[in-house]
């Protein structure tokens, strides 16, 4: 992986070149055990496909074999930054996307609605993924709840998905998860990794018990699961380190988080890919870079809808000539992971990549598919090395050394 | 990569085997946008192709993807060095190539003779690359410089390159080049990076201003450019670390340069593949190790001209059946970096690999390209894992624990 002392020492200013990066979340999948062939496989991508044969081709490989990535991890990673050593909690991820007010010394964490039966056994971990307005009142609900000497700032997300940004003297992140990721079991004790995250775990004990009395009544959101503490992440800037003006597309504000974290500007649009291929339209001339997320992929995956998939990747294929028409310097798609349906969730699988520019070798024979990549000219990297790939296609790189 | 520290345990001493490694500079391009075949695969490369066919193949990635090396960290890497962490400046390459006086508290530099215009814009880099003859007389007008208290040391070195040694006390590198890479400029200022560098800044500086003078009435070589500040480098030694006699064989003074700076022994001859392979049978029987460079294809590609690169390949070609009558034990031919004709410069893309062994598996359908050895049996690895395999096909590395 590049480092960013390196890129800071190499990136060539002003270039006037355009990187567009599509990532399509949980893109890989696996063969349907009937057909042997994967939701890539099956999709017809017309469009896709003929992009991959003027295109270099490879796979993209999160986080190395085997290790499976979240989302925050698998998007610092593909934004060249070290997955490993910049931790951001998923709660932060989420209150940097809704642009809450979030600072130094706030831990942030995640709230996912959820169904508990009477003996408070987890039934639904998404309460049936609720209208985003349902979420907005039970927001206004808990935003009732008052714990001494801590702010508490509440915000409704997606679906069954809200955002607390939790601040007050000696709160610290690296708590566990109260979601045990199973059905059919209570909720997980919430538990400190550190010494100095025990009031942390204090105040969010104290705000599941409010929590749980105020929705008590509610159906089928009746409970809310707290998870993915984080404080606010401290990052290097694309501005810096890569010199690149960047502006980050996403619909679901987690994935507009990472990108705030790193620098990116942000943009508030439907999680929709024609309102998001708008605002890329509307905002082409003004950025280098530009990262455009679509999300629908990976929750087909995550609930195991195989055909969904299919259908979804079928319908981002129709948005590739838009893409391609803004004639960007250098054109990226590829996912942040893999999310194959049958195994309803998120997985190591290598992720296809397809990079569109003038200066590489075409793989003339290469299909937008897990095995029609494989082969290409990119090979198999670290999901880690393509910014600096992405920076040398744009002319972006200086040489190292004489 | 294998450390200095692993080789110097592992290595196995007087295996009276021989390693061949042959180097053609800038060897791997980019497809013709006519023909959408690269230099290697326009070129009727019979005795290559052959090579590889019996050859396990594959491609070398200099410093990982997106990268571009110049010449030093290239060959640092073929060799087995870290290229981040042995960073020498090129003027130490090229004093270390042409044999100069050069010693530790030394700063070398190398010169680059060109055109200014009469408001000191740089009109051409290489002064038309004027004869070798021509530089060895603007060598001796620019030997009148004097500097108090500092001694210079200058050579000619090939058509518009020499190279200075300055000694004194208080000198160091790390200062800027004046260079400025680019045509309708004046020359940079020189920079410090570093306080202790700050004298050599100075001396430079007087040195530039009175070649100025110097030069003026010369055409068109009527300035020079300083570039590639270096300390002497500190290297382990091949015989150390590999237990390796090696011969460096290069036309060109800086690779020779390179050569030496890791421990091997050179031999001033032509920058002619003749030339050198002569040198190269000649010597055959007294070393365990051969680096054999051959710059001229460089050069074509970073002078644009396709249609020559492809002719000096076929020439290359013909040398081939030369270089297996020896019977190395280990023959592999390869480049340090690509350098296609359509981008005129170095550039990161991987570059062929063949390596001949009785050891290897051979990649039956391979031919010697970008594509027809990427299927091959070595795969894609970092340049700085060759030297491993070479001595392993050698059967001079001792397995790694009981």
């Amino acid at each position: 992986m590049i480092s960013s002392d390196l890129t800071r020492r190499l990136f060539v200013k002003d270039r006037g070149t355009k990187i567009l990066l599509v990532v399509i979340d949980g893109l890989g999948g696996l063969p349907h055990p009937e057909t042997g062939r994967s939701e890539l496989e099956t999709a017809a991508l017309p469009n896709l496909d003929a992009l991959a044969t003027t295109s270099s081709c490879g796979l993209l490989s999160p986080l190395g074999p085997g290790l499976t990535p979240g989302s925050g991890p698998a998007h610092l990673a593909l934004f060249g930054y070290d997955p490993w050593n910049n931790e951001i909690g998923r709660g932060a991820l989420s209150a940097l996307g809704l642009g809450l007010d979030f600072k130094v010394g706030d831990v942030a964490a995640r709230l996912n609605f959820c169904t508990v039966d009477e003996n408070g056994l987890i039934v639904d971990r998404r309460a049936g993924r609720i209208p985003t307005e349902k979420n907005a009142e039970l927001c206004k609900i808990l935003a009732q709840i008052r714990i001494p000497e801590v702010e508490i700032i509440l915000a409704s997300e997606m679906e069954y998905r809200a955002a607390a940004v939790f601040r007050g003297q000696g709160l610290a992140d690296q708590v566990t998860d109260s979601d045990p990721q199973l059905t059919g079991v209570p909720p997980r004790h919430l538990e400190a990794h550190r010494r100095e995250s025990e009031r942390m775990v204090d105040v969010a004990n104290d705000f599941l018990v409010q929590a749980k009395r105020m929705l008590a009544k509610e159906a089928p959101a009746n409970m809310v699961l707290i998870r993915g503490f984080g404080g606010y992440p401290v990052l290097p800037q694309m501005a810096d380190v890569y010199g690149l003006a960047a502006l980050g597309i996403a619909g679901y504000p987690m994935y507009r988080g990472v990108a705030a974290a790193v620098g990116m500007e942000t943009v508030v649009c439907d999680a929709d890919i024609e309102a998001e291929c708008r605002v890329l339209e509307a905002n082409f001339a003004d950025y280098d870079f530009f990262f455009l997320h679509i999300k629908k992929t990976d929750s087909a995956g995550e609930d195991g809808d195989f055909e969904l998939k299919v259908r979804l990747l079928e319908e981002i294929d129709k948005y590739i000539p838009r893409f391609r028409d803004l004639r960007s310097d250098v054109l990226i798609v590829t996912g942040d992971h893999s999310t194959p349906s049958r195994m309803g969730s998120h997985s190591w699988h290598p992720v296809p990549l397809v990079l569109s520019s003038d200066w590489g070798i075409a793989d003339e024979t290469a299909k937008f598919s897990e095995r029609g990549c494989r082969g290409g000219a990119i090979g198999t990297i670290p999901s880690t090395d393509l910014m600096a790939l992405a920076l040398a296609h744009a002319d972006r790189l200086d040489k190292f050394g004489a």
